[in-house]
């Protein structure tokens, strides 16, 4: 922590505020430059709440310094986290991809999609039973149903599952049924279901809150690993930004970024990004350029009569399309696409 | 809904979109230009799922007409929603003023500050005991005992008060204790929650989420409306721009948009949105200026010593200067500001 | 300027930084902490250039303390800049108001309209000549005839006036005419343009690019400053965000921000921001009560008729109106509207 | 064009509509439906002015419906715009590469780097000699003398070169010199400067601003054109949010949405969207995945000692390396990378 003296502060001014902060446990450093006295504070473990000190007369500002995250923190632990599941590695040298119907719609539906898309090389099956909607009013999900489906398919195909809780109460069935237990962009600060899933033995794949700030989602995934979850892993899929051809704008620097600062895995949902299907494999193609561990995208066999989402789902021969592609980068980034 | 057709689109093709459009059960329109066809889409009582007709050939763009909103939509109810709260009235001739604590740190602090609070013009106390914090390692709040020392302030004080439900398990208690349940920013679209509280017989305070559109924030009322509660009153806190010297920027363009769309009373917490103090009193005056039915902001009786939000905390002084500028300001709006 | 090294930076890694730093002609003052050592720089005047700095082994991140600009800052020149215009004042104890057409139309149109305007109170008239389109398709501007046609209107009302250089080239034209030269949001950041408006006698009213940050914004005026044109006025129009309502999002936020950093006066056009006119009178009354030194209004006598901007421009009734409900509020923000 | 009227809106009120419409040499074509009735308007070639209609009783809404852009759409010339410059083709099968240094510093590094950079597979270099600065006490560029240095290196290797002209006043340097005309960020809606570039004879790289909508970026584009220059190459270098690791956020969304709706090439600069070096390799990889026409990045001998952006720039040893990656990516969307 950096406090900001005014450039007209005296010396009893200076000396007030080391005064104050010697009185929180911390030690002042003060440094006089040319224009202004600048305070450094030492002694603090973990990050000091500033709101006292900019209260103070003669503080034009308080900088922090120290990062407040702990346990997602590279500098606490520098190896990559690798999370495996059911013989899927994720935050290991293979690309990862996550690929199925935005909703669960029936049983004919998944099944017939989680054996197509299987040897086309996904990984993991996606599906929604329980569907965060903007409108009361619009489709809801199949409810444990729906789980049920996912937990035939990925029977039947050995293919992992994923799937989202909306809300504590949803916790206990989803992780009866899948291996992944997804938290919304819209939970992303609902803590109540954070430490919730924390509790959890399934990882846990935390989506990026359409505004949050980097340090805002590692915080977030902060609060599922305290609760002593350590398998957690991270998804961009895009944020709010003025720009209207996409439904958000991906924000891709954040992978490299938090690659440098967390040791979780990342992951890049272009299909909520983009919010139509012409973008999406454009930028899941950019996404595994940039570094990412894999992507998710959604898949329908018949988008045009999908029940949420039809608008970005891919059709089969897409996701085809896309798998090649990406085989092709993922040496670039001196990763693997596993073998299918 | 509006189809807009590629302009080299020809007759079949329009006439194929035409046909799913009544497949759908809706009657096309075709409005054929010199440039290209488009086709109005009428027959629906809602909104309209566009994902199915964007991915048909020929189609360019799928526009929405109808707003998807109901129960909180002017058009419904053409007259203001006026809520009764112990004596004090939202969203009627006059001002509501809503000041308070970040949190309820202590019995003396809260009791202390209400008793200065009410005769200086507030009408309703704030503090929270359940509080959402970015980290899992700062202070959470008081739980039910906080919610028992607001209960007693209310009762020494006539004075009706606001607190935060963080989950729906917390609901249960809040309603026991306080007069009005609030739903913060970052579960505005917390829709477990968001029913919980519609189920309740308390008014709810709604804050806007930091980046919601103003159709997202009004789907997120009508969650609560659609479960029976029509008391539901929103408060604009500032949305997350890229500006940083306010935590967020307040987006007081929302307030009379509001006012021209739904029936239901709009408040303006200035203290989040400014996060310092200094910003708090102008942005307050500017509230009440642009037609807000009230304002909510925090006070404390010595800030650089709260235990939360201390930087963006009004001393009492500060408040009364406040009050004494909204009292200038209400004729302005045609409104009043409570007698004390 | 703070250099923050890696926890686990050694002893000879936090000297080589401080070798550079000195290299620089500047002085490095180490700060060890619990968990990280910081540097402290001091023996600057102006702001250090980062980059040199970040590049350095063990360096985590570089944080600057001094603000960049010097003419503009209140730190500089503790009092309010004054600016005389003809008899009228701007950032004096009056609240100034600018109105007028969109675009300077017609002769009739510009004469009768500040007959119109100047018993209702507006201080100074403002009408485009050279217009910014974003299209090149839509209507130019008059150009020279348009600034006869205000300087008439000037003459005849004993009103002054504000017209909009585009380009340097325009700028001898612009000022041979009006009272005040503007330099509209798309050209904050045209350096000649700056330049150019920083060598005249006119003082100049500079808009906010609608994504500028308050430092970039007070750098523009910083240019016009350095060219020794001690007269600017900054101008608010609102800002691009995600918000869809209104065309841009007003940050009233700036205003006491801006005040408190710089001695230049501040203004706000809230008729750019809104784009509505619904939405005009409520956020320029919040402009008065935020602490603006004024706003600036578009009125038009029969706004369907526009040639541009129709459906921003208040009639002229309610310009009327909205001067009324100004004059309430100036007492609210110690400030007085100038009498009639 | 279309009119969205109240559901309140009776026969005579949208008759009167109808006729302004009329009254604008346009046709009505109202669509009665069962909440509301809405009016396509047809007969217009170009876009409509919709303020005009927004002002009248009854109306809700009017919804643009036809892009205002003519020269720039793909819809009036289908195929890519190839452009040809000293024997490298951009828009082609080729992927392009330009780099070098974010300011012209000295004949000896630029004459240096160039040497180095075009066995690596540079196709163009690029260098300030006018540079746009925030802070008028910044470093400010060479001018013609770097503009000359440019012509040197060209000349020396073969190699084209890009810069920016700042101003009108530039434009004839800059293009006597250098073989495309950069126009800036900050420029975009620089009108003046736009017509100027249009009518040069040699091809414009117009860099998108940091706020610009995609219908802005090819409006502007459109300036250029319509003065009759049909070379124009489109960049994209990040938009402002919210995000704060990065300087800019990369909007490669906009890539494939600019391929859908224009014929011009689209090249990405990741160096200022990044603004620190160890992103911008990540975003070089995945601008190219996207579908980029090409990069533009910001390589330096000695990153610490750049007079600009030191630290963004690549060291020559990334560049060789990030070459290698683009080369493995290529394939990935059907294009190649210049054989060196």
């Amino acid at each position: 922590m950096l406090v900001v003296m005014k450039s007209d502060a005296d010396r009893e001014t200076v000396q007030s505020v080391c005064n104050a902060i010697k009185s929180m446990g911390l030690n002042p450093n003060p440094i006089p430059g040319k224009l202004r006295t600048a305070i450094g504070i030492t002694g603090n473990i973990g990050p000091v709440d500033p709101s006292c000190l900019t209260a103070l007369p003669g503080v034009v500002e308080v900088i922090r310094v120290t990062r407040p995250f702990k346990l997602v923190n590279r500098e606490m632990k520098p190896d990559d986290t690798v999370i495996q599941i059911n013989g899927v590695t994720i935050g290991g040298p293979d690309i990862v991809v996550i690929a199925g119907p935005c909703s669960v719609e029936s049983r004919e539906q998944t099944l017939s999609l989680a054996e197509q898309l299987k040897p086309l090389g996904a990984n993991i099956l996606r599906g929604g039973a329980f569907k965060p909607r903007t409108s009361p009013y619009a489709f809801q999900g199949l409810g444990e149903e729906g789980l049920q489906i996912l937990a035939e398919a990925h029977e039947r195909n050995n293919l992992p599952v994923i799937s989202e809780a909306l809300s504590t109460g949803d916790v206990p069935l989803v992780e009866k049924y899948v291996d992944i237990i997804q938290i919304g962009a819209r939970n992303m600060q609902n803590y109540a279901l954070l430490r919730k899933a924390g509790m959890s033995k399934r990882p846990v794949m935390l989506k990026r809150g359409i505004a949050a700030t980097l340090e805002e989602f590692l915080l977030a995934a902060e609060y599922i690993m305290a609760e002593g979850n350590p398998n957690v892993i991270l998804c961009e899929r895009g944020v709010r930004t003025f720009a209207d051809y996409s439904r958000f704008t991906l924000d891709l620097s954040i992978v490299p970024e938090i690659k440098r600062l967390s040791h979780l895995p990342i992951l890049v949902d272009p299909s909520h990004a983009a919010g139509k299907r012409d973008l999406v494999i454009p930028l899941a193609r950019a996404a595994i350029a940039a570094g990412a561990d894999g992507v998710m995208v959604e898949v329908h066999e018949n988008p045009s009569q999908a029940k949420s989402d039809g608008a970005q789902s891919l059709t089969v021969d897409m996701f085809a399309k896309l798998m090649e592609e990406i085989r092709i980068i993922t040496p670039a980034v001196r990763r693997e696409t596993a073998r299918v």
